[in-house]
């Protein structure tokens, strides 16, 4: 027997074989001396897909990396953060092309096989010369001990880097799957406004790779919420460059299955790490919605009161209002019976069948005011459940946020 | 000719012919001593109609106003603030009856004509001997003066009564409107979160004054946003007696339009009235949106602006950042050109054709250093519109939210 579920280990980004990263510090920003562009190689050509932000004002990189993983394969993804060249126009679908263009120069591959992805201020164009020196300067650097630069380099307002890496135990062999992730505010579910990218020496097909990545997806980036804004330029990208040796991993057999669950794993931890380093976040609140119709409304159940403004205030003050919380599922939109509705505050149950339970308040506050609990609630005999996860809104928020741009 | 539009009177909800009122002081929440029992009543059977919170948790009064309403007459509407009675299960439903059955015995009329409302805290029993010494009360203090005792009897944390009447000359003679409303926080679009009731001594058709009710209250307080919660227990109810003495208007007529107008501009005035008075709110922005394909999509972009929270701060901090106004838009939901989305603050162009316009950052700075200004969107060629009110989200809002209960 293989032992069950994957192993974390080192080297983040790089950790699986066939990789090679860099970060620097390129000024993208006027006077900042942070690393601001990051850059990820395969060795060989890998298979390519990604998930990204539904919102219509679709930075320009984001469509030329959207066009990139439905070809299916790529060889690199650039990210620069300072700027998002976003409401650019013409000018700012130029300067995508440019970038990638001058990345798969320097690498001696095909500019189609290159992502890039931008984040930071929107409607400014890009400083194309220092993103030129940013793309040589990485070229430059390129190392299979770069996975942490880069994590650098992509940060905005986080406040921590996010890198990760897993070995996973296949029945065909070993393999390995890195990440590195981007954002703290403005993170919302579907797919948005974050950046993360995924790599494994796995040998997966596009589309398989894409439905592992996008199932994933779905119940760990887009199960999380800060402020519930969706931005214009956010990405996960994944790149399977099948260097482990191991065999490609057929669609619906046992191997793809731990690997996907490994995937999952990865992007979990990710997702959670957003929300743990959410602006102005003083607490971690998972949302444990069962007993739903279906996954899809424990989902907007779970999602309502995670992204309830009285709610998250309500974590803030550490008011153990349940109140706020059944209203919050009360008008989400999915149906479920009133008079079914229990709520536990970690082991502290303080509504039952709809109505508040027999509890001690000061048990119920002590849960909050932990830095991390859990809201599970059941609303019925449903098989659906969904859980999500996220942050308190604090002054601290209202202070970031009232005044990011200058 | 008429003169065109209704004309401020005073008076209040009693300023319409044939109908009291009064407000008490019952101490519902242990130790209050502001007025928290509210009776209007209508010397004469009226029309009754009502537009009811959409949450799944419908409090028991609610539920029983709904039903009043749905009847199509009522003689009377209680309201007391301190409780909710919500998440009060079949003894919530009880007390809900026996209040009505209270005001119905004290005047002498049948208790399914009566609705009654309650807000305040959820998930606790009403004290009903507190309950009936309110009754009793109000209907000891009824009279035609009575309208702003009731006005005060229903803020629970309001800083201001809201109050308003018009005078509407119809060409077949001249009719009033009265209303009160109340609510600070939790008001979200759909009808929820609020409490408003309306009468006027113009004679209806039940149905007739249920559209019309219902077309104001979707461009009035299905228009406003302070934080997106929807409550348990809110309601607009309107009243219509006919004491006026005018002929019932004819559905259609030239003075069934008047009067529809009129209701309007009436809910218009109490939902930015609520607005103003936002939890914490120091602005009170204007979502002006035109161009989309229909209505509903201009709403549904005028909301998701309304409702951002990054824009929300933003307005606190004063910075005109068209790119979160941008970005809202983007992920509303609507579907729309970017590249044809224009943005003004009053009157500075902030976005062109979906770029940033060429403007002076201090113009548009000065316009948000303003208590009120107007956020015009233009989305394309299309014939939608909507209007839509926010406040923004300050400091003091989570200082207030984060420790409601206690």
């Amino acid at each position: 027997m293989t032992p069950a579920g994957p192993s974390k280990i080192e080297g983040g980004l790089c950790a699986p074989q066939g990789f090679r990263a860099a970060g620097v510090a390129a000024a993208i920003k006027d006077g900042s001396t942070k690393n601001d562009c990051a850059l990820v190689v395969s060795n060989a050509t890998a298979a390519a897909a990604g998930t990204f932000t539904t919102n219509l004002f679709k930075a320009p990189p984001v469509q030329l990396s959207e066009a990139v993983c439905r070809s299916g394969h790529a060889r690199a993804v650039f990210v620069n953060s300072g700027n998002a060249n976003a409401c650019t126009g013409e000018r700012g679908e130029a300067d995508a092309r440019a970038m990638a263009e001058r990345v798969a120069a320097g690498l001696d591959v095909a500019a189609d096989e290159v992502c890039v992805l931008s984040t930071g201020i929107i409607g400014v164009p890009l400083p194309m010369d220092r993103i030129a020196n940013g793309v040589d300067a990485c070229l430059g650097a390129l190392s299979p001990a770069g996975g942490h630069d880069a994590a650098l380099a992509i940060m905005t307002t986080d406040t921590v880097p996010k890198e990760t890496a897993v070995e996973v135990a296949l029945g065909s062999g070993v393999v390995r799957i890195g990440a590195i992730a981007k954002g703290s505010g403005m993170i919302a579910p579907n797919m948005a406004t974050m950046i993360s990218l995924i790599t494994t020496d796995a040998a997966l097909d596009p589309n398989h790779l894409s439905d592992l990545l996008r199932a994933a997806v779905r119940v760990s980036f887009n199960c999380i919420c800060i402020d519930n804004d969706m931005s214009t330029s956010d990405a996960v990208i994944g790149l399977a460059n099948g260097a482990s040796g191991v065999p490609e991993l057929a669609p619906g057999s046992e191997d793809a299955a731990t690997f996907g669950a490994a995937l999952t794993a990865v992007c979990t931890e990710m997702a959670q790490a957003l929300v743990r380093d959410g602006e102005g976040a003083s607490k971690f609140v998972t949302i444990d919605v069962a007993g739903a119709a279906d996954d899809d409304d424990a989902r907007t159940i779970a999602r309502s009161v995670a992204v309830s403004q009285l709610c998250k205030t309500a974590f803030a003050g550490e008011d153990p209002n349940w109140g706020r919380i059944a209203c919050a599922a009360g008008y989400a939109g999915a149906d479920f019976d009133p008079a079914r509705l229990c709520v536990w505050l970690d082991g502290v149950r303080v509504m039952e069948d709809g109505m508040p339970a027999d509890f001690e308040e000061a048990d119920a506050a002590a849960v909050m005011q932990q830095p991390e609990f859990t809201i599970r609630m059941r609303v019925g005999d449903g098989p659906g459940i969904c859980v999500f996860w996220t942050s308190d809104l604090s002054h601290e928020y209202v202070t970031i946020n009232a005044d990011y741009r200058t």
